[in-house]
């Protein structure tokens, strides 16, 4: 595996899952496989279970490990070409990038979408050029447009816990403060259809993600019509991604926040977030809190998927 | 050993002292015993001696560690119940907390007191949490009430350099521009009576500290005095603990500076400070950096004291 | 190897180039010699190429290794003898050293030259404390006048693309937003000399550099005069040395630019530069782009040259 951006690059699901659960079962059966190799993980943003449990994974398999967060302690780069460079910026993402390469065996990057420009965030600029540049395999640990380690963990966590084949997920938008990325619902979207679920999301109007991600789910602006018979609920705030409004707050609506009520409409659904979340704004505390709750083994999942993706570049270097 | 907060997580410390010195006489005798076992440890402030001697501990006893600055390149994290989340905290310590203990084995924290409730430092909210939350054992690296890792390093150091068996130790205030935490002489307090030692303390009124950690002490205002016959002086800054006075600095008078002076009152007392210090507040120059000074040594027992506490949690795993 | 901040801490160069080349055809063949050694790497300053071409030369060589932001997460030190220390600094490097020192086996330091003081910054006043006091090999991982790393790797690259016994060099000032310091251009003199090349050194009139660094260099105003016959041009900017402008930007003669038209001159020489490089001040795009370009190679030798130097490091112990 060269890249990991999306499903297809996992190939069959439930081969992955089934890796996934070996290595669940034993974290530490290939613990041979990365010696002497060298995992770099790029951080342009901030990051807990990311930074964590992908450096948790590396170690696993045995790698080395270095993270490097690129605004503390390195130095700020240019991402546009032809650029005099006169200003605050002291290198070029061209040099920058086959130099990183040249120090590690596998390239994690996490960079969020910047909302400057909506071309440059869904044509993955930042990441596309550690693909194209640095001669490593590179995996996405959430770039401008996508958050597969997360949707992968999401998809490893719902098979351990669905009581019906092909159960019915409800991808809810609920309000938060500030402009988030659309990485983590695009993700979880392509992937939850890429696993055959039954999809619908639910989101206030203005709020509809780009159809790239979104083919094959049902889409409404009614959130407790969506939660009826739901069986997995997961909850996330992002920001709009239509042409005029791209990365705008349209709304703050607290009725879209998952309450117990909002629960008492689905088949007893797990409820799911990717954390951070803002309690109270997302869910509730009673929600977050409750037994059906699965944040924390969803969390704890994200080791897990990033041990399968890191395994699956080893061996095929 | 689940918790180490205080010197009864150790049992007996002259058991402890053993350890210490086979650790000292070869620091990589248990180099296999935290193979793929993960150390995480978390910084909520700064730390130079702390963050270098646990990793290194860590690394001695063949464990992965993961490094945690929770101020840089991670979420801000909120610390309060039934919070409407909706400032600049993205991530409440309810999911952090047992997210971070998913992905490792022991959990390191350094968490000072924030004065801005007694009630809140002196029940070691932070500290509770992980210990509560987490799953997995939990080290202070100076929490808002103790420093164990630094008393226990401070108790080798003595035992190390004694001519008696119960030394004269004392303890005394010195000044300092800021405000700083009690941590530091309460765990020493704790931990010299618990080790038998004959303590004096000496502090300028409005000074006195927590019963909870001085009792068993001799407690005076007069540090020429205190320091008459003393063994080992061990001069450090705190603020008031006094309810009124909390967390403030109600003196910094310059003839609590220990100096040559000084030092001519004790009975060839070797000198201490936890360090950081600021030299010619706490302590002149020529008394630092006299034979007499353990500053050095004492700093080098970190390493020590870290490696046993992680063996012991290692051991109880 | 006790310290490595000039060419002759090496010995003879020929030696130390085919141990170069033995190492990069197996970076790993020396894995085990610094198992339960620790590498301490400290920072003052920002790194890239330097922080993670050493971590990872300390990982081919099986080492631990720990790395220290000073200033951030750490405390501030003090470097002043005799201080009252009542302001911002909380920590002086005459304790913070040896410290530091008593955690680890090797350290390297980080440290820039700060332009307040000529004296101060030509008698390395940092990196010589860490001499003196840690106790332990200490390696410049660029310090206030020289980069050695750097220069042992331009080294190794010029030695690998030479296509006589002895390859013209010319190192060139090139113009730069920023007031930068000598370290670089002042390793490169002195590493180019002592590898027996024919070295050319041209900048405008005030640029003149230390003739501790220079002695044996051919030194002209001419910039085109100089490049031509070039084998190799090493492009940089650097501030004034002279006393009453040290540290000064005198120029932002953008005629200096190593454009294709200055490249024309020379005898299709590669194009050298340590990086980070501001594209368009110091060299146009298309010459970086070029096939003569060795930025890539000549960075990627960073992590050869680091292994080098930390084995002999280790062999010493």
């Amino acid at each position: 595996m060269r890249t990991f951006l999306s499903p297809s690059d996992l190939g069959d699901l439930q081969t992955a899952f089934r890796e996934a659960q070996d290595i669940k079962a034993n974290r530490f059966r290939y613990d041979t496989l990365g010696r002497n190799k060298t995992a770099l993980l790029i951080f342009f943003n901030n990051s807990l279970r990311t930074r964590l449990s992908t450096q948790k994974a590396a170690m696993n398999l045995g790698m080395n490990v270095i993270v490097l967060d690129v605004n503390q302690g390195a130095w700020k780069l240019e991402t546009e070409r032809g650029v005099v460079m006169d200003g605050d910026k002291s290198e070029h993402l061209l040099e920058a990038i086959p130099v990183m390469g040249s120090y590690c065996d596998v390239i994690g990057v996490r960079s969020f979408a910047r909302f400057e420009n909506r071309e440059d965030d869904y044509t993955e600029q930042i990441l596309r050029q550690f693909i194209q540049y640095s001669g490593r395999p590179v995996f996405s640990m959430e770039s401008a447009t996508v958050h597969p380690l997360q949707a992968f963990a999401d998809f490893i966590t719902i098979e351990e816990h669905k009581r019906t084949a092909r159960p019915k997920v409800v991808l809810t938008w609920a309000p938060h403060p500030k402009a988030l990325p659309q990485a983590v619902p695009n993700s979880f979207a392509e992937w939850m259809v890429a696993a055959g679920y039954d999809l619908t999301i639910a989101h206030p109007e203005g709020y509809e993600l780009s159809e790239q991600f979104t083919q094959g789910a049902r889409i409404t602006h009614n959130q407790d019509e969506a939660l009826e018979g739901a069986d997995f609920v997961y909850a996330k705030n992002w920001s709009a991604y239509a042409t005029l409004n791209y990365g705008k707050v349209l709304s703050k609506d607290m009725s879209w926040t998952i309450s117990s009520e909002k629960m008492a409409l689905t088949n007893d659904a797990a409820f799911m977030h990717c954390l951070p979340v803002r309690r109270n704004m997302i869910v509730t505390d009673e929600v977050i809190e409750s037994p059906r709750s699965l944040v924390i083994p969803e969390a704890a999942n994200r080791e897990i998927s990033a041990t399968v993706v890191l395994k699956r570049m080893l061996e095929a270097l």
